[in-house]
C-alpha cells in the first residue's frame, strides 16, 4: 500500500492518540455520559451508542483515512481516493460513513449470507458492495485481493494502527470527562476498542498518571480475548450467540494482544440471557436503545458477573446502538 | 389541603427553582447534551427524554412531593402519605415514580379510555389507579373532589408553584452545562416546562445575567400557547393530532403566562408531518428514541419553521421518550 499512510506494526501510542483525535475531532461527536441515580457507588454510562455511524467504529474509520490522506500530502503523493474494507456490520457501516464525509469512494466486501437491509444502508451510504463467498473469512480475503490488485487503501475492523489510535480517542475524550473513575468495563470482539483504550491507559499509568482499572467483557459465545488470555497466546474460537454479529470475531488483532495482557485485568463472560436483559433494561431504565453487542459490557454488572467493590466508581461503555427496533421491542417484551 | 405544602399563587424565581434542585438532586438524573457534528453554528442536544421516568416530569413531580414533605415536617406536621394526580400519560407515570421512590402511596385518575398498556405501567410502578369518565376533564375534576375529602396532596401536571420550580430546576442545569447558548426551543403543551424555564431565564436576566432567547414550539394541533399569545389571554382549544397525548392541554398554566408573556419570544408551530420526520432523523441519526411530543423541539429546526442566524448556537430540548419502539419502527420506515 504505497504512499496510503503509515501501516506501523505496533500499537499506537498516548502521542498517536492525540493525534487521531485532532484528526477526527470535525468528524465525530463527543458522546455524553449519564450516571445512574440510586447506585451503591457510581455507574457511569458513556453513550458511545450516540457515535456518529451509530458506533465507536466511526473514530477508528476516520482515523485511517485521514492519517492515510495526510501522510498523502506530507510525502507530496495524491492522497487516495477510495478505501476497502471487508464488513457487513458495524465497520462496513462506519468506513461508508467516514468515506462519503470527506469525499473518497467505498469498496465493502460482505459475505453473501448479509442481509438486504444491512446491503441497503451500505448503499445508501454511497458505498460500492461486492458479495463474496459465505462467511466473514472470504469477503476478507477477497478485499485483501482486491486492494493489493489495485494498490487500494484498507481499512481493517480492529488489527490496525490507525484504528486502535481512532479507538483510542475515546479513552481520552472518556477520562477527561470522568477523571475519577475506578474502573471501566468494555465489551470485546476483535479487540479494536479495548486495545485502543488499553494503549491510552497505558501510555497514562507509564507516566504516572492514575488510571481506572480495565475490564473486558465478553458474550459465552465470542470468548477470544478470555480463551487468549488463559491460553497466553491469540487462539482461534468459532463464535456464536446473540452478540456475534457484532461481537463474533474468530481472535483478537495482534497489535492489541500484548497491551492486553498488560493492562486488562480480566475478562468476564457473559451468557446471552444476561445480555438481552441487560439491552432490555438500558431501554426501561434509561430510554437508551443498543444492539447485543453494545450492551454487552452493562450484562456484567447487571448480572453480577462483575461486582464492584463498595463505593467504587464504575464506568460502563455502551458502544453499540445499530438495533432494529422491532427486534429490541420483542426483547423487551420477553425480558417483562 | 392543609399541612401538605405550600401552594404559592405565583412563579417561582431563582431562590425557589435552587431550592427545588436541592431536593431533587438524589433522585433525578443531570441529563447529558449532545452537540451534533457538521452544523452550521451548533445544534445541541439537551437530552432530557433519559430523565428518570422517561420525561422531564419527574423534575416537577420529586418538587412537589419532596417540597410538601419539607413544608410538613417545618411545620410539625406528619408529612403527606400520599399523593392524588389526574394525567394517564406522563406526568401521571412521573407522579407514580416519584412516590414510590420517597415511599408515598399514589392515586392516578386517568379516563376510561386510557390503553391497558398505560395502566399496566402506572401500577406497574406501585399507582393506584381510578378510571373515570371519558376524558380528562373529568378525571381531573374526580382527582380533585377525591383530594379534597381526604385532604390529600395534590400534584398538578403543570399550573402549581412546585410543578414550575421543579421543571425549572432544567433551566438551571442546561445553562451550567452550556453558558454560550443563544437560543433554546422547547416543545409546549400546558407551558409547565417552559414556564418553569422561563422562571429560570427572567431571574437570570433580572440579575443582569446573558441569557439565551427562548422560543416555543407547539405542534399545529395543539396551539395552546400560540392561542393565547395572539390573543393576549389563556385561550381554550381543542387538543388533537399526533403530539396530543404529551403535549395535548387545553391551555396554558395561569401562572406561566406572564411570565411567557415577558420572556418567550414567540410560539413556533410545525405540522404533524414534521413532527415525524423529527422523530425518524433522531432515531436515525442520533440514535435517539423519543416520543411525538419529545421530538417536536427539534421538528421546528429539522423542517426550517425556525431558522437560526449565521453562527447561533442553538439548544433543542429533547424531553420524553415514552414511545412505543414498534410505532417508532413504523415511523422511520415510513419516512423513509
Amino acid at each position: 500500500m504505497a504512499g496510503t499512510g503509515p501501516d506501523v506494526a505496533r500499537a499506537p501510542e498516548a502521542a498517536d492518540i492525540e493525534a487521531a483525535a485532532a484528526r477526527i475531532a470535525p468528524h465525530v461527536r463527543v458522546t455524553p455520559t449519564l450516571t445512574l441515580e440510586h447506585a451503591p457507588g457510581r455507574i457511569e454510562l458513556k453513550l458511545e451508542c450516540l457515535q456518529v455511524s451509530g458506533t465507536f467504529k466511526a473514530r477508528g474509520a476516520f482515523a485511517r483515512l485521514l492519517s492515510a490522506r495526510a501522510s498523502a500530502l506530507a510525502a507530496g503523493l495524491p492522497p487516495p481516493s477510495g478505501v476497502v474494507a471487508a464488513s457487513g456490520g458495524n465497520h462496513g457501516i462506519a468506513v461508508a460513513h467516514a468515506a462519503r464525509a470527506i469525499g473518497m469512494a467505498a469498496d465493502v466486501f460482505v459475505p453473501r449470507t448479509t442481509p438486504a437491509a444491512k446491503l441497503a444502508r451500505l448503499r445508501g451510504l454511497g458505498a460500492t458492495v461486492h458479495a463474496v463467498g459465505d462467511e466473514y473469512a472470504q469477503a476478507f480475503a477477497a478485499s485483501r485481493a482486491w486492494a493489493a490488485e489495485r494498490g487500494a487503501l484498507e481499512s481493517h475492523a480492529y488489527d490496525q494502527f490507525d484504528t486502535l489510535a481512532g479507538q483510542g480517542t475515546l479513552a481520552r475524550e472518556w477520562l477527561r470527562q470522568s477523571p475519577d473513575l475506578d474502573v471501566l468495563l468494555v465489551a470485546v470482539g476483535g479487540g479494536g476498542l479495548i486495545g485502543g483504550i488499553a494503549a491510552w491507559l497505558d501510555s497514562a499509568a507509564r507516566a504516572g498518571l492514575r488510571v481506572p482499572r480495565l475490564v473486558a467483557v465478553e458474550s459465552e459465545g465470542c470468548p477470544t480475548l478470555h480463551a487468549a488470555m488463559a491460553a497466553g497466546r491469540i487462539v482461534e474460537i468459532t463464535p456464536t450467540g446473540l452478540a456475534a454479529d457484532s461481537l463474533g470475531a474468530r481472535r483478537v488483532g495482534e497489535l492489541m494482544f500484548p497491551l492486553a495482557q498488560r493492562r486488562i485485568e480480566r475478562a468476564v463472560l457473559v451468557p446471552d440471557a444476561a445480555i438481552a436483559a441487560a439491552q432490555a433494561a438500558l431501554w426501561r431504565q434509561v430510554r437508551i436503545a443498543t444492539e447485543p453487542g453494545g450492551a454487552t459490557a452493562h450484562a456484567a454488572l447487571a448480572s453480577g458477573a462483575f461486582r464492584p467493590a463498595d463505593g467504587e466508581r464504575v464506568g460502563v461503555l455502551v458502544c453499540g446502538a445499530n438495533v432494529d427496533l422491532r427486534a429490541l421491542a420483542d426483547g423487551v417484551d420477553a425480558a417483562a
